[in-house]
C-alpha cells in the first residue's frame, strides 16, 4: 500500500538552516521522517542521479553506496535495495509501455553489485529513517502524459503491494533567484516557484501538466518531471496534505510536503 | 578512423603475473597500449559497469572516475570523456533503432557530471595510455543480430570521424576452470574458451553468432556480448590480428588479442 507521499528539497542548507523559513522547511522534512517511520519501504525519485535523455531508470543494484556530496558536503552512508519491489515496479512499466531501464553496476548480485548515491538522495535520507529502497530516476525528455502514466503505474504496483511503501520525491525548484547565483535572477524562477506552492497548498496538482513548457525551462528547475510521476501516483488513491513549507536561503527555491492517506 | 582493436581481460592477475601464460598476456595487453598510443580516443566496451537487461548504454559523464576494485584492488584514477564522440555514437545507434540509452550521472555538465568506473574498465586502463575515452555498456538480453548491428555502426561511425579512435573490448571468459573457485568446474567453459581462440587465431570470428547458446550460458562468459559488437566493428574495414594470448591462472579465462588496420 501507498501509504504516503513527501515532496523533499536535496540543498545542503536544509542540513544547517540559515533562516526561518528553512528551519520552518527543515522541520517538514522531520515530520515527513516521523510520518514514514512506520514503511516497510521507501520509493526514492531523484533527478541527480542517473540522467538518461529518453528514459526512466530504477536501481536494481543491491547496495546503494554514497558518493558525490555538492560543495563538499560529504553524507557517508549505505542503503540496501528493495529487489523484489524493483523488479516489480520495472516489469510493471516496461509491460505498459513506458521507456524505462533496469540499472545494475558490475555484478548482477552479492557485494558487488553497487550503486552511487549523489546528493539529490542522500539529502532527503538524512531526514528518514534507514529502510529498504527503490531508487528511480526520472527524465526530461520523456513527455508529460507518460510521465504521469508512469507514476500511476508505479502507484498501482505500490497498492498492490503487501508492504507499506512510502514514495519520496527529491526535487529543487527554480534555480535563478539570486542575482549573483550561478544562474543569475529570472523572474520565472519565482513565479514557478510561487506556483507550486500554490498548486500544492490549494490541492490543485492535477493543473501541472498545464505548466507552460517555456516557464518550466525558464525557471531552470529540477523537480517538474519527478512531480508528474508524483501526480500519476497519487491517482490511485486519496491523499491529504499535511504540511508544506518553502524556502529560498540562496539561488534555488527548495520546497516540502507531507501527503498522507486519507 | 578506427586504427585498432584490442580484446583485454579485467582480471586481477594480469596485474602482478603469477605464471609464465600470464605474464605473456601481460605482453601482449602492453603491446595493446602502444600499438594505440597515438590514438585520439578509446571506445571502451565494459560488462562490469551499468548492466542493463536490454540496452546498451553509453556513457555522457565528463568526468570518468575511479570506484570499484574487485578483492581489494584499488586503482586509482580519473579519465575524461570525448562527449563529442559519444554523442555522435549515441545518436547514430539510436537512429538505427539500436536500444541504447545516454547515461549521464547528478550533473548534465561540469565537476559534477561524473561516473564510476570498475575493475572491468580500470583494468584494461591499466595498460594504456591515458586519452579521452568513450564508454560503452553491453546487454545481455539484445539478440545476436542488434548487437552486431551495433558494433557495425559503431564502426562506421569511428571510420567516419576525423579522430584516430582505437576500439577495446573488456572480456573475461569462462569462470568455471576451478573446483574450488566461486563457480565450480565446468567442460563447457574450457570449451568455450577453446572456441574462442580458435576463432581469432585462425580469423574465423564470423562464426561467432554461430556458437549456441547453451554453451556460452553454462560456460558462464562474461565475453560473448560484447565480442559480437566488436564483430559488427570489425565489418568496417580490414583488420590483422597481430599477436594474443590466453591464460587461465584462477578460475577465469583471460584472452588478450591486437588487431590493426590492415
Amino acid at each position: 500500500m501507498l501509504v504516503g507521499i513527501g515532496l523533499m528539497p536535496h540543498g545542503n542548507p536544509v542540513l544547517e538552516p540559515p533562516d526561518d523559513e528553512t528551519r520552518k522547511l527543515a522541520e517538514v522534512l522531520r515530520d515527513i521522517g516521523k510520518a514514514f517511520a512506520s514503511v516497510d519501504s521507501y520509493v526514492l525519485v531523484s533527478p541527480h542521479n542517473v540522467r538518461m535523455s529518453d528514459h526512466l531508470g530504477v536501481v536494481m543494484a543491491e547496495n546503494l553506496i554514497s558518493w558525490l556530496g555538492f560543495e563538499g558536503k560529504e553524507l557517508p552512508g549505505e542503503w540496501k535495495t528493495d529487489r523484489e519491489l524493483a523488479e516489480k515496479i520495472c516489469r510493471a512499466e516496461k509491460d505498459a509501455g513506458i521507456p524505462i531501464v533496469d540499472l545494475n553496476f558490475a555484478s548482477r548480485s552479492g557485494q558487488y553489485s553497487r550503486w552511487p548515491l549523489s546528493w539529490g538522495e542522500l539529502i532527503p535520507l538524512q531526514f528518514l529513517e534507514k529502510k529498504l529502497l527503490v531508487l528511480m530516476t526520472p527524465s526530461r525528455g520523456i513527455d508529460r502524459e507518460p510521465l504521469v502514466r508512469s507514476g500511476e503505474i508505479l502507484g498501482r504496483v505500490l497498492e498492490g503491494s503487501e508492504k507499506r511503501v512510502a514514495l519520496v520525491i527529491s526535487a529543487d525548484h527554480g534555480h535563478a533567484h539570486d542575482e549573483n547565483g550561478p544562474y543569475g535572477y529570472r523572474k520565472e524562477s519565482e513565479e514557478y516557484d510561487r506556483l507550486i506552492m500554490k498548486l500544492i497548498n490549494e490541492n490543485r496538482l492535477e493543473e501541472l501538466p498545464e505548466i507552460p513548457e517555456e516557464l518550466v525551462n525558464k525557471a531552470l528547475v529540477d523537480s517538474y518531471w519527478q512531480m508528474l510521476m508524483m501526480l500519476g501516483a497519487m491517482k490511485v488513491g486519496e491523499f491529504e496534505l499535511r504540511e508544506s513549507a518553502y524556502a529560498c536561503p540562496t539561488y534555488f527555491g527548495m520546497a516540502g510536503a507531507l501527503w498522507v492517506r486519507r
